[in-house]
Formats: structure tokens, C-alpha cells, sequence
């Protein structure tokens, strides 16, 4: 039990998954936010909005800046977001004009949304190959299953017998889907959100659009028509992805949890979880857990559209909203995919079935 | 205050939606399901799975069917399910060939879902129309609001002044984005469903993939590759969508709403709601109910990420919380485009707008 | 499927609760609207703020008040509450002093929140006989199934054997806390508020207090200390009661399926659901419906909870979020009692109980 | 942005508490767990079921226990439970009898129950005592208030001037009835689950009852009548406290945020939170906290109601969710109350208050 279950020094080897957390560290946003103002800068000064002189020293600036975290810590705590704080520290070492041109045009929201979204990316695509994996491990099952036949249950009854890959391709069938609703929503989800302090790019010359444009090719970032600020959608969508991730493999742990009851022994698990008090057991743990993560993030989805109620040019309420819960939402995601793809590899189907019960 | 607001003899005219609420009518529900058990015969015998006497004999008893809605009501506590009373009174005036060719190979989710199917799609395009006529309705606004700035306002207070126009475009966007997305999820959420009794549509015969194929066709459906039963990410998606659009106008309302307070006095609202102790206000009561909508469906679409994990071939527990859900959240979405229109009309910028404050 | 699964033609016989829903039909809204005025005329008059001849007028006039619904309905879709349209249908057949001396002091919030909170009290006192009766059939139960054993199942596996009577226990005890809970929202959950346009009370002369303790009490409802317009927290409190019915019971349906199962067969169902293709099915339509309105009950707290988030001194968004969720909360409860009396009586322990797995 | 918003270097400082988080430390939780284990082996002692000196070396043993993290992680990561791990490495210190003595008749839950339970009670009277200073906080606010009026908003609408104590109420009064709900709940919230492997307390002896009332004495914990494992009414009641605590101070974060725009200026907020391109602003930061913590626990209570469904005598699916989600809402309520105290302190009502508009 902590305070989350990911970064918590035993459950998170349950609930957690290492290489998507490193995503979601200090460190990892804080270098997504360097990256954007080195983008900015050096944008910037092809378009002639500051001079190459500023922007090389930005970008030099950049490359070795070190955060004083504790500073960092209190202004989050006062200012409600990062960025004052940490445009204090890097301009501490920059001359005037440097200094004046680093962040030029742009406001906090501008880089905390653009390391999201490139974080965001990132973890997407680690995603993206795991459901590509696992639906290979799906596939595979499926063919060494050939044309055996398990007992199909409808409404928690035996119904009549259904070829084993029949389910599988049930497991499988959305993850494929999920993969598709990657490149739909990228678009909307990995967009640069560039705006400026009440959005509408004033700040950014006569051709703020191609000017946008670019900083989001720089930062492999989708261009957006507007600033986006106030508009949450590609983020509300970005979660129900996660979730339909974590209820698809869900249902897979469901299924699974049901097929391994000692009454049904339809599949055979190795290497269960153990128990304190009854050595016996061969806990389905992978199972439920799929099944905890899915709930988990079927809770959390509900947040993210409430968060879509955003007022005005900015909401520090809905925003922070958005903080609390899609990184969760993503890890959980993670931990499902990992654990689906362990737990995948330790079933099979039971040599001899439990006689299907004569209806 | 009722049962469902929807349905409420006075609550209906704030928060319902005539319209849509005609496809979720017991009425219409049946008709669709006699559409498709019409189609099936026709297909059936199209394939030589019955005989075109059988399927004639079925197109002219649904023709003029009469359902007791009495014994459908008992049948349905009974069962779970309508279709088996349904099949009943159906099969009591057909031949006993014809009787046994009605619904061959099917099973209760293959109508029952496919009726929600073709209805939703229906919805789906009653929303899609009044998505457009919303876009027109702000492009126009911003047409003419022309350069007219407003007081933009980041986390509640004053910010820097902003073209009107820039606050409608972060409005309308996300609707049409909205239309976008119908299309992407519309061969996911507007799928035929049709497995038979365990999924695998084992009594369709050797071509039952053509087969299903032509069933959804003549239901103006998308044909699915496999049966989909207990694969209900189409649900979770179009559920998603609908909070999405109630969620987009929610942040109109909200806007709406703060731009309308005296204090602020940057929009003029005419005909709003009256009080019944306070003569002199003038509500803005659909600003209001836009903000209510969008944190109902914000609120259930968690449901319908839970009913993702739907156990075996055939889960009557998360199929049945989709029943309870869905339609709610598509009327909710009926009665928030159906407000915002209305809202919209009725909106005006302040000939002179408040004197924005000296930060 | 329907807008509401309550009301519905056919769906309601299995979700629904008719007893409940006569609760939240318009007439009954109605009617204790008018108990409301009527009460508070009387106080009123009392108190010395109307005359007696007025509070006898109104007293008369409402007892044969015929609501003009489509009246009401146009004023609800404007105003956003009945009131002030239904304070104008009452008015027209007032005498000038009778109809300023109608709803002195008041305002609609006082109305509409003293109505729900009568209702809602006479719900719970449904529901809490219904638990105890529930709670009888349990111990019932028990008693018959005496020391007899049953498998236990820890994590979805095979455990050591238990006395019946402790699963028993699991369902029922639960039940007996809700009854105790009921007794101590009570006070909260079932408050007068009444405080006049803006909450303070102001026209209800210089003993407020005991002005609107003595309305609570001809109205059979608790006194509350302040106006608790935009405190919300016992509707809250209300809908968490609903969801815990709905939650234990929601347990109960579930493990009865689980033991339902063919492959388990430690219960036996008498008269289960059929299907429309497999005749040998005896579906567990009521356990799985349990399951079914418990996760419905379960995201709608949700919105109850955000509903606490209530602007100022009335916020329209807020307090229709609550109409459009709490009465739909409390039928559930209903149902769920209904369902599981049904469940309970239908349901007995295998005489040959399948022989235990050796784990 | 990271995993977990309360234990992120930066983020925390804005939405974590300290002080409760660390009632979530791993080091927090085996502390816990070893304390009951050391109750357990005393009153075991006491009743005879194990001997004094293996009741002696199991206390010293645990009295100088440190654990290896690595292998409790690992062994959760399998067994799901840290317990069976955890109690290896404890025995691997103890003779054989000692070992089998130690969590004799105990099973995982117990112990991870308790610890929780343990916890929790010392969360929410720190939580409590932070209720009780925001009262007098409020309190002298209202008193320093004395007559003076502000303009009262219905419906987002200027309404009629209220006395601001008025308002202060609005906000204190919930927090007081929380305190009175703390007393409420704590038997059911802070109860002793002890049942052993499958619940029924058959490795307790005789006086099962007795020495379970014994056990949580000794560890501060109400007795409960039954062993409770999977009825988690409790915990659910307890998370409804957790966000009717947020919820309470998220109306008066909103109502604060408000009152301090610009255009209204009814409130002064000394110290707000600053930006990154416009030097003037002095964002209400903390009151738009308070709103984001409010959403975040109405968003997460609903995952404790869904895991009410908890299948048979143990869910590992339903109760991981809960260590997913229960520790988030104390730390969110905490942060709440924190922030609250924080705002207050820096609040004041204007000098000059705005002119009110005349409606």
C-alpha cells in the first residue's frame, strides 16, 4: 500500500512497469521541456524573432543546465505549475538578451503540454509493440490450438462447445483495434499545443501558423490549426485508448481467471502466485491483476472527460485534473500489457479437459 | 425530478431530446429487431440455409406483427433478455417449417445488438447534422464579432485581451473533430454483431463471413470479421464519443456562463431562465444545463469501460449495464447539441463590453 | 434498450422497481411540492408573516390544484426549475393577498429539495424494510443450512471448505450495517433546507430557526441548522447508501453465479432465464442482474460527488446533475431489493454437493 | 507530470501532504504489519494455542526485523501479496517451533488488513484535527465578518446581498458534519478483519470471537462481529469520507477562485501564484487545487464501489483495487485540508468591495 501503487517499492513489481515510469519522472519531463525551448529558440531565430547569437546561447545554455529540484518544488507550490521556477533558474546563467529571448512568445502551458505530448508519444509506441507482440502470442496459441474445442459460457452457464481460438481471437481482436485507434487519435493526442499566454500565438509573427508548424516538426509533434489550449479532447481521448487497452486485457484475465478455477480446469497456469496459509494454491494473480487494472482505469476515464469542462483560455483545475490521472491511466496500461504478455506465456490449454458438464 | 430526466413530463424539456429519445422507444427497438430477423430470413434463404416459402412466410408475418409488450415485459424479467417472448408471439402464426427457419442460427445478442447497432448509427447521424449546423452557427458568430477583442482569462483571472473569435474556435473545434472521429469509429461502433448462440457462427453455414457480410448490408451496417459478442470496445468508443461532445459543449456552457456574470458583462443572453423569488434575473440556464450534460456523460462513461470486461462468450451482467448506460449518454448528447443551438441564437457580444480591469 | 431501462415497456420488469419509481413520477413531485407550500402557508401564518385568511385560501386552493403539465414543462425548459410556472398556476386562482402570501419567503430551491428530500425519505424507509426482510431470509437461510460445508474460494481458486452460514454471513451482514447507516444519515440526508433567494433566511422573520424547524416538522423531516442550500453532502451521503446497498447485493449475485456454475453446481436455481437458441439453459438472470446494478450504482455515485462542487449560493449545473442521477440511484436500490428477495427464494444448496477439487 | 502527483519531486508540493504520505511508505506499512503479527503471537500465547517462549522469540525476532525490499518486491510481484515473502524472512530468523507458531491461523489478508486499518485510523485523526482548525479558522473569519454583505450569486447570477458569514458557513458547516461522520464510520472503517485462510477464524480456537476482540484491542482497532474479509462496506464508506472531505473544500476552493476575479473582486488573495509571461497575474492557485483534488476523489470513489462486488472469500482482482485507489483519496484529502488551511490564511475580504451590480 502507498501512495501509488507504481512507484511503491513492492507493489509496484504487481501494479508498476519500469520502462513506461521513466517517462513520467522529474527528469524525463523536465528534458522534454528543455528540448521544447531549444526547439522554440531555435525557431525562433530562423524566423527572425530573436537573434542566432540568443538562440545559440539558449541552446548551449540547454545542454548542460542542471535543475535545482527543491526551488523547483517550491514555485510549483506557489505558482501551480513548474515553468516560472524553472525559466528562472536556466535565465540565471543566460545574458539579457538571451534571457529575453529564451520563452519568447510562449507561456507555461505551451511547454508542459509539449512534454507531455512528446512523453505521451513515446510511451504510445511502446505500447503500440507490445499489443503487437502479445497479438503475435495470441496468433501463435491460436494455431497450436488448431480445432480443440473448450465448453463456451454465456451468462456464467456451459452453452455448447466453441473452437479454443474463437476465444483467443476474442482476447485478441481489439488489441488489433487499439493499434488502429493509435494512428487515428495521434493526430489529436501527440499535437503541439503552441499558443502562447492566452492562446491565440500573438506572439509568434505574421506567420504564426507555419511558424507553429515547424517548432512541432522539430519536436516530432503533430502541427495543430489552433493553439488547443482550452481544448482537451486529443487528451480525453488519449485515456479512453488506455483504457480500452486495460479493458480489453481485462476481459482476457477475466476469462482466464474463470477457465483455471480447479472446477473448470480448462487451462493450466505455471507458476501461480503462493498464499501465507494454504500451500495448495496456484493463485491466477497475472489474471485479476489484469482485471484490477482495468477497473482502475475504467474509474479513471470518467476524469478525463470532466476535465474536458475546462474554462476559459486556461483552467489550472481541469489541467492539474489531467496530471493527477493520465500518467496513471498510461502505466496501468503498461502493467497490463506486461503482465498480459507473462501471463500469456505461462497458460495453456489443459491436455485433458474437465469434462464439459452434460447440459 | 423522475426516474429518467429524460422521459419526466417536465424535466424532459430541459434536459431531454424528442428526437433522439424516438430511437430508444420499446417501439423502435422492436421494429429494428423485426428489420433484422426479416433480413436474416432473407439472406438465409438467399444461401439455401431455408426455404425462400419459409422466408417469404416470415417477411409477411413481421410485416404485420403485433407484439404483446405485456408478455414481453414478463418474458424479459424472466429471462434477461426480450427475444425469447418475442420469438414466441412471432413463431405463434407461422408454420411450423417457417417457425423453425425464423432466427436459425442466431441468438438473442446477434438482435438485440444489432438493433442498438442500427439505431445508434441513426443517432449518430442525427448528431452529425446538428455538429454542422453548430459549426455554421459559431463561424458565422466569429464572421461577424470580426476583430472584437475580449478579456482572456487564464486560471480565473484577467489575462491579456484575445479576439472573440480565437474563444469560438476553441468551441468549435473540437466538434469538428467530433464529425472526424464519427467516421473513424463508425465501422467499429455500427458493426453487425452475429455469432449464434456461442459466437462462432458455426450455424451460418460454410460462408458464414460472406454471409454475415450480406446480412449487414441489407441492415446498412459494417460487416465485423469475427462475431464480436463479448468484444465490446465498438461501445466503450461510441460511448467515449458521446461524452466528447457533451464534454466540448460543456466547456461552451461554462464559458457562456462566466462571460455571462454581471460582473463581467462580455455577453448578452436573451430570454433566460427566470426565478420564482427573484424577478429581476435572467438565468443562464442553458448555459448551465450544457455544463450539467457534460459531467453526466463525464460520469457514466466509466460504466462502459467497466462492461469491457465482459466474462466468457457472454457476460448478461456488463451487457445489461450497457443497456442502462448508452442510451442515456446518446440522449445526453441529443439535448446538449440540441441547447447549444438554441444557447448560441441567443448570445450576443456586449455592444459595449465591460472595461476590462488594469491588471 | 430505452432512454431509461426503468421505465421501459419491457426492460423495466427486469431493472425496475415499481414501488420506487411511483416515487419520482411527476405527480408525486407535484403533490409534495404543493404539501410543501401548504405547510409552510400554515407556519407562516402561525408566525404572524401572512394572514390566516391567506394561508386558508392556499390551503384550499392546492387541495384541488390540476396541474397544467404542458405549461409546466415550457416553463421548466426556460427557467430551469418547475417553480416559478407552477407558482403561476397556482397564483391565477388566488386572490391578490393570498397569491403574494403563496411561497413567502421562499424560493424554488426550497421547493424542489424540500419534495425530494420527503420522497427520498420514504424510499429509504422502503428499502430498509427490505433489507430486513432480506436480512430474515438469510438467517433463515442459515439456520437451515446449519453446519453444512461448501468449497471456499480464495483469488478465483479452490480454498478449504467453510460452513455455508458464514457465506451467508458475507451477504448479510453487510445489509444490517446499511440499516444502521439509514439511522445515522437520516438527519442529513432528509433536512429541510429552507432559506429564502439567497439562503439566509431572511424572510422568514426575526426566529428563522424555529420558523423553518417547525415547517421540518409538519413536513416529517429534520430540522437543519443552516439553510444547506449549497450544501450538498447529504445527497451525497444518499447516493453512497444507495450504492452499498446495490454494492452488497451486487456481491451476493456474484457469487451465486460463480456457484451457479455447471462445473460447480454448489447452488441449485429454481426457474432461471431461457435463451432464444439454447433451450438446456437455466440462466442466473437475477444474480447477474445484482451484478448489474451494483456497477451501475457504482459510477453514478461519482457524479454525486462532483455535484459536491456547487458554486455559490445555487449553481443550476450542479443541482440538475443530482435530478439526473440520484432518483435513477435509488430505483436501482430497489431493484436490487426486489431482485434479491426473488434470488433468495429461488435459490437452494445442492443436495450432492460437486465433489470438492482435491486442490 | 508523473506516475504518482503527491510523491513527484516537484508536483508533490502543489497536490501531495507529507505528512499523510507518510502513513503510505512501504517502511510505514511492514512496521504495521509486524506489529499485528506481534499482537497476534501475544494473545496466542494468552489463549494457549502457542507457547510464551515461542510467543517471546517471535517478539524479539520482529523487534529487530529489517527486510529485504528486492525479495518482497519480487515475491509480490508473484504472489500478488507481499505476505508470504515477508513472513519467509521473518521465520528464516526463528526456530521451527517459533516459525510455526508465528501467524498461526492468520492468513495474508488479516495482516495487510489490519495494517491498513491501522493506518487509516491514524490518517483520519490527523484529518480531523485539521477539520477542527479549519473550523476555527472559518469561525473567526465569520466573527471578523460581523454584518458585512456581499452580493449572493444563484445560478452564476448576482442575486441579493447575503451577510459573508453567511457564506463562511456554507463552507465550514460540511466539515463539521465530517467530524461527526469520522465517529460514525470508525467501527465499520477502522475494524479488525481477522478470519484466517477462508474467513471463519477456525485457527483461533474455541473463543474465536474473544480473541479476535482481544487482537484489536491490542492494536487500537474496533472487534467486529464477523471476520469481514470480503464485505468491504467499510472501505468504501471510508472513501466517500475521503471525498466528501475534498469535495466540501472544492466548493469553497471554487467559490474562493470566483470571488477573487478581477471583475468581481469581493475577496484579496495575498501571495497567489505567479506566470511565466504575465508578471501581473496573481493566480488563485490553491483554490483551484482545492477544485482539482475534489474532482480527483468524486472521480476515484467510484473504483471502491465497484469493488464492493468482491467475488467469494477472498478477490484478488477487487481488493488490489482498492490499494490502488484508497491511499490516493487520504493523501488527496490531506492535500485538501492542507491547501485549505493554507488559502484561508491568505484570504481577505475586500476593503472595497466591488460595486455590486444593480440587477
Amino acid at each position: 500500500m502507498s501512495a501509488s501503487p507504481f512507484d511503491h517499492p513492492f507493489l509496484g513489481s504487481l501494479l508498476g512497469d519500469e520502462e513506461l515510469q521513466s517517462y513520467f519522472t522529474a527528469a524525463s519531463d523536465i528534458e522534454a521541456m528543455l528540448v521544447f525551448e531549444a526547439a522554440l529558440a531555435e525557431v525562433e531565430a530562423r524566423f527572425g524573432l530573436i537573434t542566432s547569437a540568443a538562440a545559440e546561447e539558449i541552446r548551449s545554455r540547454l545542454g548542460d543546465f542542471a535543475p535545482d529540484l527543491a526551488d523547483l518544488a517550491a514555485g510549483t507550490g506557489r505558482d501551480g505549475v513548474v515553468v516560472p521556477s524553472l525559466l528562472r533558474q536556466i535565465r540565471s546563467g543566460l545574458s539579457a538578451e538571451a534571457a529575453a529571448a529564451l520563452h519568447r512568445g510562449a507561456t507555461s502551458q505551451d511547454v508542459i503540454d509539449a512534454s507531455l505530448a512528446m512523453r505521451m508519444q513515446g510511451v504510445s509506441l511502446v505500447l503500440d509493440q507490445r499489443l503487437a507482440a502479445l497479438g503475435n502470442a495470441f496468433a501463435e496459441w491460436g494455431l497450436e490450438a488448431g480445432d480443440r474445442e473448450v465448453m463456451a459460457h454465456t451468462r456464467m452457464q456451459a452453452a455448447k462447445p466453441v473452437r479454443f481460438s474463437c476465444k483467443i481471437a476474442a482476447w485478441s481482436d481489439p488489441l488489433t483495434r487499439c493499434r488502429l485507434r493509435r494512428e487515428e487519435i495521434a493526430p489529436r493526442a501527440f499535437a503541439l499545443r503552441l499558443g502562447g499566454p492566452v492562446g491565440d500565438r500573438r506572439g509568434f509573427g505574421d506567420e504564426a501558423e507555419r511558424f507553429a508548424s515547424e517548432v512541432a516538426a522539430r519536436l516530432g509533434l503533430y502541427p495543430a490549426p489552433g493553439s488547443l489550449h482550452s481544448e482537451r479532447d486529443g487528451i480525453a481521448e488519449l485515456g479512453g485508448w488506455f483504457s480500452m487497452i486495460t479493458g480489453a486485457l481485462g476481459k482476457f484475465g477475466q476469462d482466464a481467471a474463470l477457465s483455471l478455477q480447479n472446477e473448470v480446469g480448462e487451462l493450466v497456469l505455471e507458476g501461480g502466485g503462493g498464499s501465507s496459509a494454504m500451500p495448495h494454491k496456484n493463485n491466477p494473480v497475472g489474471a485479476e491483476t489484469l482485471v484490477t487494472l482495468a477497473r482502475f482505469n475504467a474509474t479513471l476515464v470518467s476524469g478525463l472527460h470532466h476535465a474536458l469542462v475546462h474554462e476559459n483560455e486556461r483552467s489550472g483545475a481541469a489541467w492539474s485534473l489531467e496530471w493527477m490521472i493520465l500518467p496513471q491511466m498510461a502505466i496501468a496500461a503498461g502493467a497490463a500489457t506486461r503482465t498480459a504478455q507473462d501471463l500469456v506465456a505461462h497458460l495453456s490449454l489443459a491436455e485433458e479437459p474437465a469434462v464439459p458438464p452434460t447440459p
